[in-house]
């Protein structure tokens, strides 16, 4: 054996559970500071770096919000179809452009929605009802003033509050900065996220595989992720599994925001990340009591927040829900994860025992759950799943026909 | 008046309900066929145009899945904490290598998890379970064949199918393509859509305003839909309300799989386009039952289907969920979207008059739904609704503390 007495293959010590691993994850993230410029068209699901103030008018001058005939509202009392009121017809106001005469008593305007309204006009009789007889205008329903048109500032006013700083931009809001005459606007950046995978038998797709080597997946599942949850995903490729690769890869964790490798957090004998993150930074916590990804690390190097994620893909993939998909929207300034949920029968009686906390994946058919039956292993567990179950410590089966809440992961 | 004298400002005809609009739209909307290559890691959101099968065992060996020993499950029969079984260490097998001994009767091999089997052994007892005493180790539970291990091609097996064509891209599917070695996936191709804002008084952003004009938004908020439900959006300008301009901009669609125009499809009397599109294409209908939104065209040119949307801002933003979005999704063949409702009470009275289905913003404060007083043409009305609430043709009000199914924009 020699060299190998050094290793020591030991069990984790006391798993933290997923509440207080949140607490401790989310009492070390900071949300980014950084802003930057961007398109606004290339802005949705950022978030507001800056107060909107309205600059003008929106509208900018009065309009008329129906087709129709400004008129004066007062000469249009007691129209009706049957004894509909005459006004002289002294023009056409389209939109774009602006008639510079004024609305007289007995007179109107035919008018388009969206044009300006014109001087002494006050209200818009809609063209529904109105018959036109060459330059007379046959009025058959009287308009309140202020009828079928908006004033200068209806929307926004000039000066007033229009978005708040830290607001996530929807297209709404982009209407609102468009409306404004925005054409880029103050975001805060997004958090940029160092991936790295760890273990010597992950081999980069591309080339082939040497006997006990598999494919990178980690790297792919967590950029997407990353990305999908207002980051951005620097993959950094593969670590080797001696103290000098380790080391290097994690003094990059300086120049990102964030800092996430898979594999290595286990407590094979080869494991030596959580041992060198110890000489070069903190771990706040490493071991979760949830199930599947009970080898989860975080911690801190030279000021970023790290993760050493499971080596395995589905719980790679489940705890980057569960425990990466809140630090990085919190770091993002995104709200929480809307998760949609549904209640749902098992379609089949369900055992699994386990002393952790449970996140076990269905697949729906017919409005009934069926458990994905595979090991935590096996990537096609996530890749068939349409949500998950989280049984509670202490429970270990659903009966069929058993109400259970299922989270959708692909609403 | 003289040349205005050709201008006809007519009401719509009959307005169609939003079922039938929508069932005339199905009608005519076809999934892309074209398909492109993307690299796996920009392939989440995307459709599946090809069927994945596994080209090789995934994993690709036999594998530990825990840490621990590998041992012939009969040598454990009997073991306790108390009376032990002791068997003889034959080395280690980290991962990424190949330990090229047997596991013979009475020994065992040190194994990391994910590590390959070695001959001879069928199980693996965890390292929990264990105890080292140099060259010995001490079993203290017994396990059963195939325990704590997979078998090669326990996730995917050779020739089998993994992936269905259709199938919208996930990162548990990313997941599976990259333990395949995918280094890029076959997908179907984006729709393309051409964007057109159109209307004497739309200015674009960066030039200041000119009496009369406001700043494009429809083109922003339009592009926003699109490109969040799986397009590709062509943001073509403005067009002039000249019938040259008009056939300039429809000239287009050929080269687009979708068309899409907002303002122009009212009845003023400078309203060209519906003219236009019957000339130079079908349309399939000119105004539709809802409110906010009742300018809004349906037809095609060239075989290419186009939309004509409404002006107002609210209202194009509001018509882009309500008719385009459904259109989209279908031709990039992605799911219904999925929109999140909320039974909510109302915070006060409202009440809104029409004798068209109305689809009134709304903002959830404490748990209650507040109307987003605005008009129509207010795209503040939209900016600052978490929802809508749809009322069906008949109903004009809603009371205080009633309760209203709430349709959430933004999760």
């Amino acid at each position: 054996m020699g060299a190998e007495q050094k290793m020591t293959m030991k069990p984790f010590g006391e798993l933290t559970p997923r509440i207080k691993a949140l607490e401790i994850i989310d009492s070390h993230i900071k949300p980014i500071e950084g802003t930057e410029k961007v398109p606004i068209g290339d802005s949705n699901g950022r978030v507001l770096a800056e107060e909107v103030v309205a600059g003008f008018d929106v509208p900018p001058f009065p309009r008329a919000s129906m087709d129709g005939y400004a008129v004066k509202a007062k000469d249009t009392e007691g129209a009706t179809e049957e004894n509909p009121l005459v006004l002289k017809l002294i023009g056409v106001q389209h939109t774009g452009g602006v008639f510079h005469g004024t609305v007289n008593d007995g007179e109107c305007l035919e008018i388009a929605t969206g044009a300006p309204m014109p001087a002494g006009a006050d209200a818009v009789v809609m063209v529904e009802y109105t018959r036109k007889d060459g330059e007379k205008v046959l009025i058959e329903r009287p308009v309140v003033p202020s009828r079928n048109m908006a004033e200068a500032g209806d929307d926004m006013k000039t000066g007033t509050h229009v978005l708040s700083e830290g607001e996530t931009i929807t297209p709404g809001v982009i209407g609102a900065l468009a409306a404004l005459g925005y054409i880029e606007v103050e975001v805060y950046r997004k958090p940029r996220v160092a991936i790295y995978s760890s273990g010597p038998e992950i081999a980069p797709q591309g080339q082939a595989l040497k006997p006990g080597q598999i494919y990178d997946i980690n790297s792919y599942t967590l950029a997407t992720v990353i990305e999908a949850n207002g980051g951005i995903a620097v993959v950094c490729g593969i670590v080797e599994d001696t103290v000098e690769s380790i080391k290097e890869s994690l003094s990059t964790a300086s120049g990102h925001d964030l800092w996430v490798v898979s594999g290595g957090s286990s407590v094979g004998t080869k494991d030596l990340f959580s041992e060198v993150m110890e000489e070069m930074g903190t771990v706040y916590f490493h071991g979760v009591k949830t199930k599947p990804g009970k080898p989860t690390l975080f911690g801190e190097v030279d000021g970023t927040p790290m993760f050493g994620m499971p080596g395995y893909p589905t719980s790679c993939l489940n705890n980057s829900y569960v425990y990466l998909m809140p630090a990085l929207r919190k770091m993002a300034r995104l709200e929480a994860k809307h998760w949609v949920k549904v209640k749902l029968p098992m379609g089949h009686e369900m055992i699994s025992k386990s002393d952790r906390e449970q996140f076990i994946t269905v697949r729906i058919e017919e409005g009934r759950a069926y458990r994905v039956y595979k090991q935590s292993g096996d990537i096609t567990s996530m890749t068939h799943a349409d949500g998950f179950i989280i049984l509670p410590i202490g429970t270990n089966k659903a009966d069929e026909g058993e109400v259970v809440e299922v989270t959708l992961l692909h609403v």
